[in-house]
């Protein structure tokens, strides 16, 4: 398991917690406890959208693993990052061409889990996001991914582009789904490959677009713009499958 | 627009309408008051996860149409059913074989609402869904269908297997999604068609699995078991999608 859970214990260290950003799934608080710093918890942990439980000082004293948790003890969820590196070692150890994710901005929590799951279950060999203005690896985004998270890496990059470029190097091809492109069933989407996602509202960033080999269009007969992000990495995720399979054959 | 928003005026309406389950989008409250229906209807709007506005009485007094608003006005949504024969002559209209989604029981909101965008894209005539243990049309599902819901009919039904019996009396056959059955890409998924997508936990039930035509899989290489299920059926769709197009070349 890459994501594991770790406690912490006291109030001013929950307090830090919360604030330095931290992914608090549950916090277990002392019953009838009303004081300032426990009512900052209580106020933050609802903020987060974390469980809050109130529980017996006996409870909490079978709890702790320091003896010293002042009435809070707090689960918080820790996911070790993959590198760029591991992601092609994973490809390489099936012995096959490597088959990326890259998450250009992806924003709801819901919809990176959704898409580490397809990424699981298509094959993909890992999936690379950015370090700003994208979610993170939350306790959302684990549950949502339904445990895909702890088979498929995922990889924390600076710079998109950046990390495009070096792939490439590699031989790797990069496609990204956006408007105005070619029918995906069309494209050559076999060999090594990475499946680039823009951002729910605004798409593909332009750098990266530009940066993309192949732009793949999904075929749109209807009166809307088009489809959820993890719906759109589904697809296309599946004719890359689909071309896999068929170049197998 | 077949969703369109009303006005509730009044505490009992406002308590009535939040106790029938109906979709409240936005409480306006009159600011500082704080007796108990009022109180009331806070705790239920926050339940129901409705927005609560603070207004002053002038403000409510602008709002009103009946003029008599006690203090509480509320935003509903209502949503036009369409029937299953509004779906068909959708796709007779437009001179297409019929193609339709329907959804076996699906619970999140947010599910519904992707499930209906694609049905949109992908080209389909409408989605139908079960009345019972099914999440109904609500302002998330409006949301996340991104205004599909606008475009595309959605009808509900009483007995999904007694409306498959139907349907395959006009001529269409049934595809569900689910383990165990022949890879999508070696289906015949052309012509008159049906697609059937099951519950997030449980999949398809059993009766409407016997009801199918075809079990279609989708193939996975992954660890875990199962894609979520508005991926799933927008995989799905899109291989319907092209067959469709491959036939008509």
């Amino acid at each position: 398991m890459r994501y594991e859970e770790f406690t912490i214990e006291g109030r001013n260290a929950v307090i830090e917690s919360f604030r330095s950003g931290k992914t608090i799934d549950k916090v277990f608080v002392l019953d009838g406890c009303q004081d300032g710093p426990v009512r900052t918890i209580v106020r933050e942990a609802k903020k987060a959208g974390s469980l809050i439980q109130f529980v017996s000082k006996e409870r909490l004293d079978q709890m702790s693993e320091t003896g010293k948790h002042q009435g809070v003890i707090a689960y918080a969820a820790a996911y070790e990052y993959a590198t760029v590196e591991d992601i092609l070692e994973n490809a390489r150890s099936k012995g096959e061409a490597p088959f990326v994710f890259l998450l250009d901005e992806i924003e709801d929590p819901h919809n990176l889990g959704a898409i580490i799951r397809t990424a699981n279950l298509a094959g993909a060999h890992g999936v690379i996001i950015p370090n700003r203005r994208a979610v993170g690896l939350t306790a959302t985004v684990l549950k949502t991914s339904a445990g895909a998270l702890n088979y498929t890496p995922v990889a924390k990059v600076t710079n998109l582009n950046k990390t495009i470029e070096e792939l490439k190097k590699e031989g790797m091809w990069f496609v990204c789904a956006d408007m105005g492109g070619t029918t995906m069933y069309d494209l050559n989407l076999t060999g090594a490959i990475g499946l680039v996602i823009g951002n729910e509202g605004n798409g593909v960033s332009r750098l990266v677009r530009e940066n993309c080999d192949m732009i793949a269009s999904i075929p749109m007969k209807g009166d809307i713009d088009s489809l959820n992000a993890s719906v759109a990495a589904g697809v296309l995720a599946y004719e890359i499958v689909r071309q896999r399979l068929n170049a197998s054959k």
